[in-house]
């Protein structure tokens, strides 16, 4: 068997060999999930493993925050992702012997996702310890199409000579996870989160239901099975608290194929009783069972290809790179596909990381790329944050401010964040919700969406600014002591990116109303309410450092101490491990893009001439410890003409979690630095635009690549955007014309391809990151030093 | 019985009546104390009781400090101090009825606490539920001239009949305790903190010694007893891991005396072994009876006479400030007098407030008061802040600085604060330790401390502001990110107090390390190193508003949003315990003097215009949720002409704990309150200032007192300056001359008494604080809703 590594192919992601001490990056990558169910791509036969999940969206734990000093308004309950019951488990005993892929030989070993497909599959030639020999094929899916349905379909065949087979197919509940937590009481709350409520067998299926202890949340999993093989097969099912299993024991001759077909059902209420739940999962095992694996299959691969007809991005010239984009692309999709009325997390359902909490990164990285490529799972992401409103109303009510204050971090929409200078202080995640809400709205015209929540979304925030930020003599409106994007700075005033999105919050709110007057009439909003946020955002204060000659990310900030870069050891990184918060907040030192983002979503604001002193003063000052990162950074360097710096950091962004950059991928995937791969190739490269609604485009190829293509949707068209050194072509793939612009200048893509010349590269000098924070694809720059932004093999 | 309440007595604080609900207050304000051993002023009989407590200086348990989010550089362990074996407890049987004052009737009952005799005592006529009446008589001290040892003398005489007595003299380890805290650890680690190691008794005395679970710390402590009774007296003594008791029985007649004096040895050690502590308290009971205690009785007194020779203020006018401020200042002798080789906590040894952690109110509020009263306290205190000089290095290196950063809050020197935005940030406590040191040494030109601990001081914290501050091409030499005096800011630039007295700090250093070039050598300090500290110093950026004409707080400060006091309940104070840090941090609302301290202490870098300015746009911001505040406002509001505020600020300080105005009397002494009386006496109305070590005087007095006197050292001279309404005198009471100013007019104190008349007041518009935040001297007003700053009764 060759090294393990995953191969280079445009449509699958592939992992030849096995490397047990890999297998916390696969079960990551090939996590399958369709947004409310999520499982992690650890082998049918549940170990060897990295870290086994099973996830259901917005299924937690609660557990109590500790606070060494409390303090007035901080959050009390913590809420962990929980993992629930396994149904993934498929065990095979080859006459004696349990298939362990650490022991005996594996002659062969393929796992493959297949974006087209929505499939995971697996390929296993073994040779068992005493030198029996079998082939395992296993395909895996979460269906797209019927949201509480998993299957596996599972085959095994004697290469050589008749053996007896036994699978063993559980549900399997409170299985032991190692847990990273410091704290005993996370610990404790995890070790054993599920209590059984009932459990029920017969024939082939099985039901188990369970609950939380502190949440009181309930969940039913459910199984049935379908086994094609010769006659002299023996199946018996038992059933206890925590476990259920179909045991299937048959005599099976050589090149002959024992096929399981196993059919998951899950579901989650925090009201509905066990015996609902029950009826609940039955049923949706009565659904995949009528339509039948291949059924399943056909479903899952027309859901696919609506989804890539509209959604595609091509890369021609680095293949590594085309495949990791798709992959991407595939991510998001799974993550926020069913999730209707449940938040996307920051890793989706692909591991614990971030305890299974949803951030910012969702509004700002994650549904821009919904909102142009499947613009329904936009909505139902905005529609869950609408749903708690009740409760960031209530947090703004406990802090002492109007509107709604949007959690930090949380899963069920209650404030989690137990450090309140990078948790509550970092409102601009509520200008970040009005942001996508008026995005998806200017991008669908969804006027249902506008009045039933979007307005709302809109109005509330807006008041929260109104009531954060304040009129003073010196310098108009200013927005004090709030942290914004970058996280090695706190608690400051007038963060660029803070009040220049609070600014279109204010003005989208006032435009909102006027919109739906009858929606403005029933939040109370005022003429003189509606006056007084344009009022605000005329007014608001942006700072701006005439001696340097750039804008400070927030007040004071250029007047700070520089970072040591040449004093910081490359094993530092990232710098919050190794450095106190307080030298790191009082410093010019940039964790992730803040004004560099704000350079993007309020493009705008500025100037290019502007931007390019802007990103060139950042750009040398961020260190990239967060993900969040490198896809802003490909936008801005793109649109200031440095762009092969755009290549890099479009490269760094799609193969974060395949290169696992950041050496945490076991805990997931990085659902906004995959978005932010797609943002570095529609924005970045194809200098993708919305401000004020209007989509515009200004593309431009680095020299590393021959030619990149994307689609997209815009109020219910699909359009292509092909771009080439010198050219780009534009054109309607289905829907109605749209207007835009390409590099400024008006034009309308129709069913006719479009061909327009680029305009040459603005020629600002490129601007250097700092020393050792180059860019990078994979960990082996950072490991040999280079200090050079890599060009592609 | 009368209302219970403190009697106005001049040399004496008294108390009348027994009030169960109250006996929280008295138990703090009757504590005694020699700053290594500290009883709270329970009742001898143990109960009723508010909060027992015995403790000894530098003794604590330690606890993990819990963190939902961690992070670099935080603090693990926490400090408590713990509540030791208490030896002060002496039951009384009358016949078969145990002594409790909750029962039967008292028909008389009162404490008295004598300022000049250093004794509390307490004289009780009590008649049992069944009719059987004595009178108790005790006096208890704890010795200022015998470190380690306390004293009792216990008097009964039966009033009518002759009864049997007996006496339960006890030695009492793990006394239970009511925690506030809502840590379970901490209350856990408090709970039974003390293992009993050894147990000895013989005779009349007993030893028992223990130890902590988990900072290992080691305590004995002693008890013997002389009797003095009739011949039919039998004695007992029996002794286990937690107690050690003396029974005596006896059969007295009426108006006969059964007396016995209780002597307690104490003593501690992280290294001592059992035997050897055991050995240091038994030779300190060995002292103490061969003194016996007339002896022990004169000592006291002597030492206090020459202490009240020293430091006495005399006010006319207003009798309860009077006995307040003598109060005042024999808790503030109490704290330190004996501290030696330990720090001075924030409560003193009155109780468990604060955990029992020293903070920089030490060197700022009460070593002031000690170097001009008590010089020798003062340099002891700072002796115990060099000894820790290896932690404070060891914690400027965890975060990235050079010399020394002193904890905010410690017993042993280590940092306990578990929230660093007011903790680690709060950098400004190295320069208040330099200040301290600074002042001790112009006060009394000690060249061996300078030698031994002050230079090396002074430089190790001028390292660590020097690698705190940089260079910005913007505005000089900055200090970013830091937290001043006031809690209600955090993490701002350029807060002007800290790099006001950072500039301080930088200039003494060199100037120390060239009055002590072979410490500066030993220190590795060259000429480049102190010529770089005066660079620093003279380009240390302190922001004005030009628009405004005030200092900001801060960078930024006077741009910030005003607090809404209108809309701020009466109950909503203290603000942190109803709103947020975060709204708190970005308002204009201050909890202490901050800017108002630089204008105290670093009042040399203002002219008195400025002052005036300053100081009236603080005032209207000032909230004094703490009671380090009162002092100050009153020192700064003496200087700019406002002679009745200062007199009510005054009030406000020195009777806060008497009236317990914080309503946490409970946990101990507030001992900068009362150093802060001190302050508001001899700087504020004495118009004392020591800039660059030259002492001066501006005396005046408010309308509402007759005359005002006080006694201070200074280098090894004692003065007395006395203010009448238009003149002012001033003579020496022993030593050399004193060259010193009056209201800038330099004069030289000497053994003639000079009188010299006070100029005209500056005459600026008096300043307001936020309404309902006028300065109190009774919880009466606040409740009252009055809003006019009150005059005396």
């Amino acid at each position: 068997m060759s090294d393990p590594g995953y191969d280079t192919e445009p449509w699958r992601l592939r992992w030849s060999g096995l490397a047990v001490d890999q297998l916390h990056r696969t079960e990551s990558t090939f996590a399958l999930s369709n947004g409310h169910l999520g499982l992690r791509g650890s082998l049918d036969e549940g170990e060897p493993v990295g870290l086994p999940g099973t996830y259901l969206n917005g299924f937690y734990e609660e557990h109590a925050l500790p606070y060494a000093e409390a303090g007035y308004g901080y959050p009390e309950a913590g809420q962990t992702v929980v993992n629930v019951t396994d149904g993934k488990i498929i065990r095979l005993l080859v006459e004696d012997e349990p298939l362990d892929m650490r022991y005996g030989k594996a002659h062969a070993h393929h796992r493959t996702l297949d974006f087209r497909a929505g499939v995971l599959s697996r390929e296993t030639e073994w040779e068992s310890p005493t030198g029996r020999r079998v082939l395992v094929r296993s395909q895996r899916l979460v269906s797209f199409t019927q949201r509480a349905v998993a299957a596996i379909r599972y085959e095994v065949v004697p290469v050589h000579d008749e053996m007896q087979l036994v699978l063993q197919s559980d549900l399997l509940a409170n299985e032991p996870i190692e847990s990273e937590t410091h704290d005993p009481r996370v610990a404790q709350a995890l070790r054993s989160p599920l209590v059984g409520e009932f459990h029920w067998s017969q024939d082939r299926r099985a039901v188990l239901i369970h609950r939380t202890r502190e949440s009181g949340l309930r969940m039913a999993a459910a199984m049935d099975h379908e086994i094609a093989a010769n006659d002299g097969l023996r199946t018996d099912i038992a059933c206890e608290d925590d476990l259920a299993r179909v045991t299937i024991a048959a005599d099976i001759p050589a090149g002959e194929t024992l096929r399981v077909t196993k059919y998951l059902g899950y579901g989650w209420s925090a009201k509905r009783s066990a015996p609902a739940l029950r009826a609940q999962v039955e049923a949706a095992l009565a659904g995949a069972l009528q339509t039948g694996w291949e059924g399943l299959l056909a479903e899952q691969r027309a859901f696919l290809d609506d989804f890539w007809d509209a959604a595609d991005v091509e890369i021609d010239g680095d293949d590594e790179l085309q495949q990791a984009v798709r992959l991407g692309l595939f991510h998001i999709l799974q993550a926020g596909a069913r999730g209707e009325s449940r938040a996307i997390p920051g890793k989706g359902l692909t591991g614990p990381g971030y305890d299974g909490h949803a951030f910012w990164d969702t509004e700002t990285f994650v549904l821009p790329v919904l909102t142009y490529t499947m613009p329904d799972a936009a909505r139902d992401a905005l529609r869950w944050r609408h749903s708690t409103l009740p409760l960031a109303r209530d947090r703004a009510q406990v802090l002492g401010k109007a509107g709604a204050a949007f959690p930090w971090r949380s899963i069920n929409g209650q404030e989690c964040s137990a450090y309140w200078p990078a948790g509550t202080a970092a409102f601009h995640v509520s200008a970040d919700i009005a942001d996508a809400t008026a995005r998806y709205h200017a991008a669908t015209l969804d006027t249902d969406f506008d009045r039933e929540e979007g307005t709302e979304l809109l109005v509330e925030t807006a008041r929260l600014w109104a009531s954060l930020g304040h009129d003073d003599p010196h310098d108009g409106f200013r927005i004090d002591g709030v942290t914004g994007p970058d996280e090695y700075t706190a608690i400051a005033d007038n963060n660029v990116y803070t009040n220049l999105m609070a600014q279109k919050n204010l003005l989208e709110a006032a435009d909102a109303c006027e919109r739906n007057p009858e929606v403005g009439k029933r939040l109370e909003v005022t003429a003189r309410e509606t006056q007084r946020w344009r009022d605000m955002a005329e007014r608001m204060h942006v700072p701006y450092d005439e001696l340097l000659q750039v804008h400070p990310q927030s007040e004071g900030f250029t007047e700070h101490e520089e970072w040591d870069f040449e004093n910081t050891p490359d094993d530092h990184y990232p710098l919050l491990l190794n450095y106190p918060y307080f030298d790191l907040y009082r410093k010019q030192v940039v964790k992730q893009a803040d004004l560099v983002l704000a350079l993007h979503l309020r493009g705008d604001a500025f100037t290019l001439e502007q931007k390019a002193r802007d990103f060139a003063y950042y750009e040398a000052r961020t260190v990239r410890d967060s993900s969040l990162s490198a896809g802003t950074q490909s936008v801005i360097a793109a649109e200031c003409g440095h762009l092969d710096l755009a290549y890099d950091y479009l490269a760094e962004a799609a193969l974060t979690d395949l290169h696992d950059l950041h050496g945490n991928v076991r805990n997931g995937l990085h659902m906004a630095s995959l978005a932010g791969a797609w943002q570095a190739v529609v924005a970045g490269l194809g200098g993708m635009r919305d401000h004020s609604g209007a989509l515009t485009f200004a593309p431009r190829l680095p020299s590393a690549l021959h030619r990149v293509a994307f689609r997209m949707s815009f109020r219910g068209s699909r359009i292509q955007v092909e771009i080439e050194p010198t050219q780009a072509h534009y054109h309607l793939v289905s829907g109605d014309p749209v207007p835009t612009a390409h590099h400024g200048e008006p034009i309308e893509i129709g069913p006719t391809r479009l061909t327009i010349p680029i305009p040459p590269t603005p020629d600002y000098p490129t601007p250097t990151p700092p020393p050792g924070r180059e860019p990078r694809r994979s960990t082996h720059i950072l490991d040999t030093g280079a200090a050079t932004p890599s060009t592609p093999a």
